[in-house]
């Protein structure tokens, strides 16, 4: 009898080098922007899936953040090659949970690990169904 | 035979108005944002103590974020007036803990609630203990 | 005969802390921040005139932004108490130019001088004439 | 007789996207986040010609910013594809000029032009000479 197929969740990676303006004067990189950093991670995962962020916005949906955390494990600095891999953790009717690993993408080093629920919100800010392209971008397989 | 005194944990209360730079095309603070604003108002409070963070960092030790969890309630607004009361919710021997609680100042809408973790660290950024100092502002009365 | 009254333009000073998170890894603030403090100062001139920058925007109309110019004269550092000196350098019929002195309020010390142009748009990004509200903050006598 | 060789100056090129965070609430680009960019654009020059800055600041000099100069032609949206291409304008003993023109990537778009000068300091501060090093990276043609 054999093992069921391991399930891999959906999840993608980007890269790109820590910013000057990112870091502080500990020398290293401010603790809020590994937060934007998720972001740019997701956003880039919704892309990657075929659907711009700013088209989902067009139409007059917006994901807000409604709860967030991090553990800070080691500090990244200036100029090192940042991976965010993000996966998506769970999506039911109003919502949508990501976790993200930040790593240096050169050595492994794991900076820090983060998750975040965003809600989908209509322009008034009440909240609304996810819209279906959203949901349909993550139930194909990856 | 009468109650024990309420205990009161110690606090501390700052106001400002949200930047124009703070806010995204949603129209509302990016939420990035309200983490920093933590910041500003837990290193008021160690101001208010009689203390000022920088002289922390000058005699060497830093306090760096270990663990940041928020819950996002509603969305401020460009102009206005926040207040960021900060609650020391717990003291060890290499880590301090605060609790935020950001409103608006005028209408008492609760914004965000957050809690952070720092740990105490050398400039080569290994655990150390809290400085001395650091633990006698917060253990004498408010 | 007596010598004319000087004229003084109209100016506005605001003061705040240097944040944490404005700072980079040389020490001092990262030099784009002085840019965002000096909105900060226009817009608090704008509002202890009698009127928000944030109705401006309900009524239709941003300012923005179309030339900037800034000499760096000396380094701001975390904690540092800033006032930032707003002056209005000129108004025409679309457009509004000010001047920033940012100094170190403690001590005097000069930090940045700066220059801002912005220009009146509509919610479509065209230029359009200056709100007769915005021409009347300044030009009544300071 | 030949016509001289036309002189190019050096420069590079880099391309990124426009990051949510970076999005004020007109739904266009914050302005000093444009100079931001310049600053990602200059470094990556220094790295592609064989330098990191980091390794600058290791060596115990910093390239500060000592005036700087932009006009915004356009606004840049989310997720716009940035190219920011930075040119040497000028090397002295003490101090380095680049120019940037920041466009859109996919359509040509002209966003900002700016020009920064930066001075070489020492960690106390001190006006010193270029490091040899960087004088080097651009006195080799491009």
């Amino acid at each position: 009898m054999s093992a069921p197929p391991a399930v891999t969740l959906p999840h993608h990676d980007i890269e790109f080098r820590v910013r000057y303006a990112e870091t502080d004067q500990m020398g290293v990189v401010y603790h809020t922007n590994y937060l934007v950093w998720c972001e740019v991670g997701r956003t880039d995962f919704i892309r990657a899936r075929g659907m711009s962020y700013a088209d989902i916005e067009r139409a007059g949906v917006g994901l807000a953040v409604s709860e967030l955390s991090a553990r800070f494990h080691a500090a990244a600095r200036y100029d090192n090659l940042i991976r965010v891999r993000t996966t998506l953790a769970e999506i039911r009717s109003r919502s949508i949970t990501f976790d993200y690993v930040i790593t240096n993408a050169e050595t492994g080093e794991r900076f820090v690990t983060a998750r975040t629920a965003l809600v989908s919100i209509d322009r008034a800010g009440k909240l609304v169904a996810l819209p279906q392209g959203v949901r349909a971008l993550f139930e194909t397989t990856p």
